[in-house]
């Protein structure tokens, strides 16, 4: 791990997409952490990004180049609605910089603020080992194995993990 | 146990909708089993039953009436996208006699045929007792325990389950 990197993080504007697809294509298109298609089209990851989910956030850099991103949104409608899900993704010049990590605080207050009670990670990658040793790090619970549940594109069907963290007790 | 109804699965039709959404309200509005708000609008349930979903069912009893439904659709978009996830609903009069049980093995065949190798349950009650038996008795395995995750009506918190089972091996 190289020195942490100070990062500031503010909500996501319509001006940065410019500079936050290429950052999301580029780790989906690797194909082994996020589920969504290695081919995915623009417009769909916008609409999932930054449409779809309750807020989405960017983390700058000190020359306010944006190196990373999450969104925050409810896991599920109605009664489920209480615990939240997010998405992180660190641009892979930036990583192991604590950028993952900070986002991650951050994205446990904004949660409790918006009043969330738990937050839940649907589909980590066994074989991601960096997020697997940062979630748990910081405080998350492997509540669940999905046997082969993740179709990696270099090493194919491998397990992934079920994150789950409770904000307020 | 009642005995045993015999009952006959097929496609949703948008003629059926009639019939469906009463009893999807009425599953719905008691809060003890699926996380849509009880309060749910009629558009929006039709929406994630009949369209969002890759395919939906009817079970119809002897005299065509529907007495339950359920829903397939991929669990996860692309690298994800192998495993599905199931709805079903059965009407409360018909309860315990066998139907629940009868779509769930029809949607494992429809499962497997549609090109799915595994089957995921997401946010199973765990105070739903008849459910929980039911899957571990179709040959299902509880992956994960999610704690306080559904926002039970007459209950409060209470945990939910994440169901498994591997179609293809």
């Amino acid at each position: 791990m190289s020195a942490p990197l100070k990062v500031s993080i503010r909500r996501f504007e319509a001006a940065d997409w410019p500079q936050l697809w290429p950052l999301l294509r580029t780790t989906f298109e690797a194909g082994d952490t996020y589920a969504y298609a290695p081919d995915s089209r623009e417009a769909d990851i916008r609409t999932v990004w930054t449409e779809a989910p309750a807020a989405t956030f960017v983390a700058c850099g000190p020359d306010e180049q944006i190196i990373g991103t999450y969104f925050i949104k409810a896991n599920q409608p109605g009664l489920g609605s209480h615990v939240c899900n997010c998405g992180y993704v660190v641009a892979p010049a930036a990583q192991g910089r604590g950028i993952a990590a900070a986002m991650c605080e951050h994205s446990q207050r904004e949660a409790v603020a918006m009043g969330f009670r738990a937050m839940q990670f649907n589909l980590v990658v066994s074989t991601n080992e960096r997020a697997v040793r940062l979630w748990q790090w910081l405080g998350f619970s492997v509540v669940g194995t999905l046997p082969r549940a993740f179709h990696h594109r270099r090493l194919g069907y491998v397990d992934a993990l079920v994150f789950y963290k409770e904000l307020v007790t």
